[in-house]
């Protein structure tokens, strides 16, 4: 990162993301971060901002649902020396786990935990790529609170404002680098 | 990672490693990288490893499958200066694709990556949490070469030799932190 001649704060996040209409399905215009993941000084800013926003809350761990969520949660929790734990579907976690089954628009999806990562006392950073009606986030706030866990905050890459994603999530330090 | 006291080259990784016997299924003996990823000493010295094995191959692109692929190439991606690729199940990018399917145990699979990820020219490293049979990995080779990119390398947190995954990637510098 130390090549480029950008400060990180003069990179505008938001011209690296790449609008592609009609994905998955007709209507939906899909948020795709894959240019920002290509663009060292942009993808850095990024872990930059939120190292700047979450550096002086004590995480001790980064809890991140697969597979986008890894993407930013892994140089984040070694930028803030804190416990990455991947938040995986059914059957990926070899040991015991917690899981919390939540609806989607059409049917629903579990996620689980392993029952070992988290401990009363810690401090979680919730960390995703983007914030849209919130279903894995609260999924993730839900299998962090079975294990008396205190959770510090959420840390998005694009929050999409006009789905509400935040209602139920109000009690939590929310940064969303890009919003929509 | 500054506030640790253990030098990065004094951690053994090996012992961050939890064997879960028969998972996902009787007879096999899993090799667990949670306990790796929820030790910031250990996650940090992996990256740094695969940082001073690389760092002077002037990679321009990391290449990484979903979903434990992407824990490892996207710190390092960042150390490297380089951009992330990552390639995907079939169905999770949005734009045009290269796609590869190859055999599995039992059926096959397919990983995609966007066809303008990576260019001619560009020096590729391979990332991977593990080396087993290689299925994965070799899929990543052929996606990148109907690119016309160079491989520059392959790097994995773990192999197990004794599957002999590297048959067939004798050609690359592969960096493999810790072997069975």
């Amino acid at each position: 990162m130390s090549e480029t001649a950008i400060a990180p704060g003069d990179v505008d996040l938001k011209s690296y993301i790449q609008d592609v209409p009609d994905f998955p399905k007709p209507g939906i215009l899909f948020k795709d971060i894959t240019p920002l993941l290509s663009a060292p000084e942009a993808f850095g800013a990024a872990i930059d901002r939120f190292a700047a926003h979450f550096g002086e809350k004590d995480i001790t761990a980064i809890i991140a649902a697969e597979a986008r969520g890894f993407i930013f949660a892994a140089p984040l929790a070694l930028r803030l020396g804190a416990r990455f734990v991947p938040v995986r579907k059914p059957g990926k976690l070899p040991r015991d786990t917690h899981s919390f089954t939540y609806e989607l628009e059409y049917g629903e999806d579990t996620l689980e935990m392993h029952t070992d990562a988290v401990q009363p006392g810690d401090k979680i950073l919730l960390v995703d790529d983007l914030l849209a009606t919130g279903g894995t986030v609260k999924a993730c706030v839900s299998i962090a609170e079975q294990t008396g866990a205190s959770i510090a905050g959420c840390a998005f890459l694009i929050e999409l404002g006009f789905l509400d994603g935040r209602k139920g999530l109000d009690q939590y330090d929310i940064c969303s680098l890009i919003t929509y």
